[in-house]
């Protein structure tokens, strides 16, 4: 399994669609109710064989650098994803999508997978900006973004469509020089 | 040539690469130094060719209802382009890009043409929202925005790239309820 | 909707298909018998869903130019449609299709039709001869291209599979030039 | 090498692109001026490797059932090609395309190679019907229509795309049951 | 049908996937037992539509020189396949499949058929050597090898997945020169 | 970055293509001349951009698990490669390929590197089987085959092109029983 290590507890790692959509599709079902509210995609998830396609397609669009998925380890163990969900034309900026297990809130796991992925991002993508896109009312996610240091740039207008219709989404930003100023002693480490 | 009739001196004709490259090649050719400042891709239309690949492939996309790229005709004459730049994923979501020749600018020739081609988003293609996206310098670009009744969502950092690097960028947005309010009479005559 | 307006009567349209499937669907159903006779894809339009792919393959060929497939609207309303069904390898030649629904005979419609999308073939796909390809025993197709002034060039022995067998077949033709002699003040202004 | 052998002088061969394409090009060289006044594609065969392009390119055709393109032996040397160059939507309809080095007119081989293609046609590939397109000014293509017992149709005005502009082409016509009578006693001994 | 013709009784025939499906299927029906032992493919036949799917995919690899596949016609009965499975990517190695309905074993068939895919192989794709693969325990698939005089390479463990799991494989190889000077009499007359 | 953690010194990275195409075609170029004998590859990475087009080109080979290229890093820096070649068609079988700056030799790096991949591709591909093919002459290769505890299955002839023409091929295997066995407590240690 191809990981990235953020410290001893949390890594991100490449999924492996056959071996890894088990354990993920349990989460998925789980929190179903919890992801379901901020996630339109999640009832979609059905069966372990949806999870498996779903891991499969994320892993070619990694290949292809359109987009890259990974799941969020802790001590080793699958506890949600998080991805960069896709790069403009210019490769330049992209946006962070993340969900959680319920039973894991509460350890500092997605600000630190946050954290990672910034990195990944600006690292090895070398985007200039990343952006997390959360709707107005989702407290949690919003929160993520502010602790990880992002800048609140707006709010846009029923720019997301979740299940009960559509919601205005606070868009927020970290732009390289920005993370490369807080970052310059983490980045020698985990170059 | 296949059009959509704005007014009696109005319309946005679907594009015929090989008739109409010459002419639009002409007028980007003549305005260059005014275009090139907010559309990064006015210095690559080097030749009538390349005008016709892009019209060529405009088209195709407009068969894959992927986009909508159409000619600005003023008097019949080719005076600029307008189009819904793309639709997000779930189809509902499009924004709008333009541009003029500048020997045509100051006749409400575009204010018209932003009009019909949200006429055509809302009721061709049914979106649910209209966004236009303008450099926050480009005072021109965000008057015709807000003359046509566009709200100001707000600004996103960074989010252009320019030949001279990244802009921030206005978004402003106009939902098919307000559209629908202020168009009842006119939809009437034009559907 | 993007049309040619032949006169203020009639126009061709693009094809919508979410928004025209409906309404064309109930024409062919009302008239699947007299459309079937001569058209042997009419039975396989089985649902309003069938049609609805169809125009979007129609869309697609329009936006590679393989095929052009228009909606006949007579008053606004479509009534039937008109085709270029394929250009040869070079480009230079074309046929056009034809099915009118039954309650619409009688108007001159086709034969309008017919006129306008010469223009479009001659004008904007800038062929050199346009074909009409009709079974012999279909009467009014052929009273179609007669009319039309098309030069009846002979007839080709079992060229057309019917639902009832092959069939032979009138092919009737306008030349380039015949067409500019005909339509010169009419060029003037439809151009 | 894969041959349907006609009789104990001519066959015909599937092309091998490699191997083939160097006697096919010399003979296409030396034949260019008889070549192209009637094959409008002769001269732009400029080196060995063009026609070995072409050649891969009509394997592809035949592995796909989309044409068959094959080269005609005479005593087991490449003297010129024959083929069936489309089939129509159905599948019933086909029409063959031929070229003889000049050197071997005269034995009667095209007129063999023609009788073998109908039966690779009408066998393998079950139509209805087998075409020949000739200009009305090429004689010889014209003979070896009538000689082969094909049926002549009709003149299609402006048909032939051909070096010098377009010709009017003659359409020669053998159907499935014409040839099932003359070639009763040979079919046995052939399938 | 194109053929290869090895001597009077023996040759091979490209397969018409339409035509030869029928044959084919029923040959392999009645010796599934047979087959399946040493083919793990042959319980996957289960209809004509399945064979000829097989087949059309056959004459596309043939096509695009991905492989071959033909049919053992003895006294014009098809009575079993022979292939070249696939080429390395530099074109220089391939290895050849077989199988023969078991009421035509004993007639030296399945030898001569190897003789003449070999020259095909040589020949015709030019490759340096040609391979057989046969798992250890299939005595008459190595004996065919070994009468072809093909070179005993080895014993590969766990190589070929049959259908009661992984078999030790032997591996036979005739090289370029090898064959030349066996078949040097041979070649003349082929050629 | 993400990499397989195979001890402290080293590790395996899925390549960064812009990132690592730099350093990878450095060592390449230092080492051309030892390299070439036996990677016939070699001569062929003349740029940094046809390093930058290969190590594309396997990440989208990773993507669609067709097979799996890694960067070998000792001490953090890039020395050399390792990968999973292909996957037979049932998935079931692999065959590793590897290559080490000749300034690295001597430190168990690539020792230590087949041990990890073959960890990947028993846990993470669920092979059955891996194999590693060295040319008979090449030593060091073999070596590392025979010090990794491969079993020796046999010789192949003339199976491998290099520069200098074919080369009989050592075939070595590692079956997933025995590697189980062998690495019983590593696994513990690495799952």
């Amino acid at each position: 399994m191809f990981t990235y290590q953020i410290d001893t507890e949390v890594s991100l790692a490449l999924p492996r669609p056959k071996i890894d959509s088990q354990t993920l599709f349990e989460i998925i079902k789980e929190n179903s109710q919890d992801l379901g509210a901020w996630l339109p995609w999640a009832p979609s998830i059905k069966t372990v064989d949806d999870e498996e396609q779903f891991l499969t397609s994320t892993l070619q669009n990694f290949g292809t650098s359109t987009s890259l998925n990974t799941v969020i380890l802790y001590h080793g163990i699958p506890v949600g994803m998080i991805s960069l969900n896709k790069f403009t034309e210019s490769g330049h900026i992209t946006d962070i999508g993340y969900w959680l297990g319920s039973q894991y809130v509460g350890n500092g796991i997605m600000h630190r997978a946050v954290t990672g992925i910034c990195a990944i991002a600006f690292e090895d993508y070398q985007v200039h900006k990343v952006e997390i896109h959360a709707a107005i009312e989702n407290t949690r996610s919003n929160n993520v973004a502010k602790n990880a240091g992002f800048h609140f740039d707006g709010s846009l207008r029923a720019k997301e469509l979740l299940l009960d219709g559509f919601h205005d989404e606070n868009c927020w930003s970290l732009l390289a020089t920005e993370w490369a100023q807080k970052n310059n002693s983490r980045n020698e480490k985990t170059v």
